[in-house]
Order: structure tokens, then sequence, then C-alpha cells
């Protein structure tokens, strides 16, 4: 572990920043991951930080900013400042929960993409409660795509499922409106011919289209997309599942009696609603950057910036840029 | 009552067809609207009908046949009869569980379109617990569409939220991967710059771009996108519900002990399981034809059955045909 180069941890991004996100890089260190906090010197200063380096970053780039314009005028902004510590050998990963379209313009402009990768992509773990996720990309950065992009993302994300989730051969499916190969719009009618014809390569396990209602069930491993049909799905689930379990909750605590019989069912109902916290899985990853990039939910708390830190140091252990070089080249 | 043309149903449609839909069309009649049966009647003859008037057709469109082929060479199948009955003008309006594709080119090629829509488009509410639902369209009848078909989805989806649910004047959302004006695919920049300039006339209250964690919330009525987007969130909604609650039904039942507990709690949450019921709305409407044709869920029991009949009468006493005329003309 000493060889490790730590995770650059973007201590300014996220809803709860820096508080909680130093606490959690404070329980990542405590886990046995280095890591090294990256943002304002002076504002690190009024929180125990446990003695943790510090990169200093006069800048902070807001929820709001606009991303590429951000990127480009704030050089020394924590974002920045995070990116290019693994380009330049001082990290071996950076994570952030703040401004997720600067967190990948950061990765892009500073740590670059994989040779033949076309556009990375966001890939986000869905939990299947009881099951390993499904992992969904692209999960917003790319709006518009192209068949090969889809393709691109199948080796990625095949790829990615292995190295995470230990998942040998994943099953991938191509999101429609219809399990049969005809179904859908111009994008997925294409892109489902070129996986018919193994332009994917030999390494991506192709299973057909699959729909909505398929995506948290056990029987799909990866289901690809384009950006803004990813994102639309990632968000839907976010608010249904909260929508719902808002009314689960208000139902469990509804009446004294509720609140008696609601204690007799919390231990069978915990694990539903830890596997439904979006901190579990620690936040998205951006696949294809010559680097392991984490995109963290804007609301990620200490727990879930622990989380991250873990699949970071995993991602870089198991070396998934190099099977994702590997997965690209060997596909095309 | 006895001027209210019939609705037509076809009893072939659905994975419980025929038996739970004549159930549901005679729950149907004994609750004061008249409907006629449309199928075989060699097969409706095996079921008790309580005397229901039959408008009889020899074939039966598959759930797996092209639904352009299946329409344009089963001239005698009970969906190109039950939407012949309407523009015949022997029903009033027609509704079917069976083949989705077959249900809108009958209605299409039989009844036709409102003048000036360029596309009808299905309209689903989205259930909301505890408030009225949202009204998504089109919720997969147009893989592909263009700004100007979202615009005339706002301006028919309007008169479908004012008709059926009494909201005077809905506000209308464009779904997006983010609330700004600028974000989102081309279709939705587009779409949206239109909506900005007002193209969609002075009916339709525009209140911007809308994100899928919007949908089920009481923040909004009317969410309009394209039909591979609207039904890939369907769908969606319709699996994460299903498998939460499915997840939610283990953890109620896992012991002798929590099996007592949700004995106790089944008052508080017996409404939240009606309202996420898709039965309990009876199935999507196809707005834009030149009659009221009602899409139910191909799952559809005697109570869906029931409740779309119901929608059926209530939408051809509020003259939704009218509205959208009258709604689309006035926008263009």
């Amino acid at each position: 572990m000493a060889l490790f180069l730590p995770v650059a941890i973007d201590v300014m991004g996220g809803d709860n920043a820096p508080g909680q996100i130093i606490d959690g890089a404070r329980q990542a260190f405590a886990s046995g991951i280095p890591v090294v906090l990256v943002g304002r010197p002076e504002e690190i200063a009024n929180f125990d930080t446990g003695g943790l380096p510090v990169i200093g970053a006069s800048e902070v780039i807001a929820m709001d900013d606009d991303p590429g314009k951000a990127v480009r005028t704030m050089k020394d902004s924590s974002l920045v400042r995070a990116a290019e510590a693994v380009r330049d050998g001082k990290a071996s990963a950076f994570l952030s929960a703040g401004n997720t379209g600067a967190t990948m313009a950061s990765a892009l402009l500073r740590m670059g993409r994989i040779k033949g990768v076309q556009r990375p992509a966001i890939a986000t773990p869905i939990p299947v409660p009881g099951h390993l996720p499904t992992v969904l990309l692209d999960a917003g950065a790319n709006a518009e795509c192209t068949p090969e992009m889809l393709l691109q993302f199948a080796q990625m994300g095949t790829a990615y499922a292995r190295a995470r989730f230990g998942i040998e051969r994943p099953r991938v499916g191509l999101l429609s409106i219809g399990e049969e190969d005809g179904k859908g719009n111009q994008l997925a009618k294409d892109a489902n011919e070129a996986f018919r014809r193994g332009d994917a390569g030999p390494g991506v396990n192709f299973v057909g289209n699959v729909e909505g209602r398929d995506i948290m069930t056990p029987n799909i491993d990866v289901v690809v997309t384009d950006g803004f049909t990813g994102n639309v799905v990632l968000k839907t689930l976010e608010g249904g599942m909260k929508f719902f379990a808002g009314k689960v909750f208000e139902a469990l605590t509804s009446s004294p009696e509720a609140k008696e019989a609601a204690k007799v069912l919390l231990p069978a109902l915990m694990p539903l609603a830890e596997a439904l916290d979006p901190s579990t899985y620690g936040g998205a990853l951006l696949l294809g950057t010559d680097g392991v990039c984490i995109i963290s939910h804007g609301s990620s708390n200490a727990t879930a910036i622990l989380n991250a830190a873990k699949v970071a140091r995993d991602m870089v252990e198991a070396d998934l840029v190099g099977a994702i070089r590997a997965a690209v080249s060997e596909g095309s």
C-alpha cells in the first residue's frame, strides 16, 4: 500500500462541502486508503483534517457554472487541480461531488482520453436490491450519440462491470422501446444492427434490446444508451424511488400503532433502504479518460465519499484504465 | 344517458382476454355506461355477457403481430371493427388492451386524425399518490419527433389534463437533462426555444424544462417528450415501482412477527398500492385522432377495463376531441 498513490479528493464540490467531504476523506484514510485533499487551504484549515496532505487551489467551480468555460478559465480551481494531480503522477485517481459537467471537462482536458475512445461516458450502478447492480451508461456525458459510440460504451461498460463487480462475461443490453431488434428510434435501430453484426467485438456479450422495466432486475448487467435517455432514466428512477420511499415512510409513521409495527419491520426494511441509498455505490465512474475519475452525487455525505474513495482505490488496483484500453482496441 | 352511444370494447385483446375483459364490460354496463363487445361471437358465447350487444369480428390481432401489416390485412379483426364502430357512429369511443401499435394504427386509419394534428400521441397518467397524476406524452406512439410535434403534444396534453383532471391551466414541462433552457439533446434544445418563443400558443402554460425526478411530484401537470424517451420513462418507472413494491412486500412477510405488524400497516399502505396500480387510471389515451381511443395495459383485469370505460365515457362527455381540435387550431 505504501506505493499506492493517494486519491485526490475535491473537498470544495457538492452540497455538503467541505465539512462532509473532509470527514469522508478522513474515514477513507482511516480505512487504509491514502488520500490528498484539494481545495482552498484557508477553508480547509477550519476543519480537523487529521493532518491529511493538501493540494492548494484558490478557486471553486460552482454547481451552476458553465462547465467548459469554468474549466478553461479557472485553472487554479480544485477540480482542475485534482485532475492535474492524476496527470502529474501525484494521485492515482480523483473524485468530486461538485459540478458534473466541470468534473468531466477537467478529466478530459487534464488526463486526456484513452487512445481510440471517441467520447468518455458516465457509468452509473443502478441498485438491484438483493443482486448485483445494473451498470447504466451513458448516464449523461453525451446528449447526442452515434451507434459507434454505443458500441464503445458496451466495450467500456463490460470492462467496468468485470473490474468492479466481478462479472466475468456481463450481459449487455441496448435500451429501446421493444425487445425485438427492429424496435426503437433511428439510433437504437442502427446500434442494434451494428451489435448484431458483431461490430462491438468478441469481448462484448450482447443479448439484445432491453426495455426500461428490465433495468432494475437481475436479468441484465450492463445497459447502454445515449446520454440524454440515460440521464432521464437515472433521474426518473431517483425521483420515483424517493417519492415511493417517502410514501412508505409516511405510512410507517401514520399513527402510534403504525410506528410500533414499523419497529418490528425495520430489520427487514433497512437492507432495502441501504441498497437504494445513492451513497452505497459512492458515485458514477467516468469511463474512457486516461485515469480514474469518480463523479459523486451532489448530495454526497461522508459515507458516500468514503465509498467513492474505496471504489477509486479498487478501480486503480484492478487497472480499469488498462482494461478499457484493451477492450476498446480489441473491439475496433 | 339514453342518447349516449356505447363504448366499443375489444374483448379479444390483452393477456386476460376475453374473460376479464367481458367481466369489466359487464361491470361498466352495471355502472351505467352503455357498452358493445367486439370480437369472435363463438368465443364470446362461452362467457356470460349478461346480454350485452356484440359486434362480430372473425380475426384477432396478436400482441406480437406487426401493427401496420396486421391492420391493413386483417380487416375483420376486433381492433379494426372497434375503431370502425366509432367512425360509423355506432360507438362513441373504443378501447383495447391488445397490441398497442395495432390499436393506434386502427384508430388512425379508421377514425382519422383531427385536422391540423401532425401525429397522434399516447398520453399516460403517471400516478403521484396523494395528488393528481402527471400526464406524460408521448409515451410511445412516435419514436422520432420534431420540435413542432412536441408543441402540439403540449397543446393536446393541456386539453386532456383539463378535460380529465379538471386542471384549468396545467403546467407544461419539457423533459430534458437540466432545468436550464440550453440543456438537452438537439430536439430538447430546439423545442425549448420554440416554447420560449411562444410557438405553442397562448393556451399552453409552459413552465420550462423538467427532469426525470420531477415527473412523480406534484410540481408539474403535463410532461412532453418524444415517444422513445417517454416510453423508456414509463417502463422504467413501471419496472422500478414493481421491483420496489415487491421488496417491501417481501419485508412485510419476512417473518411471523413482520406479518402481524404488516396487518397494522395495511390501512396506511393500501392507498399507496392502489394509487400505483396501473388499473387505477384505466389506461392511456391516444390524443389527436378524431374519436376517443383508450389503450389499456396488456395486463388489464376487469377493474382496469371498468375504469377505462369510465374514462372513455367521461372523455366523450367532456368533448375531448373538440377541445383538442380547438387547442391545435388556436395554437397554430
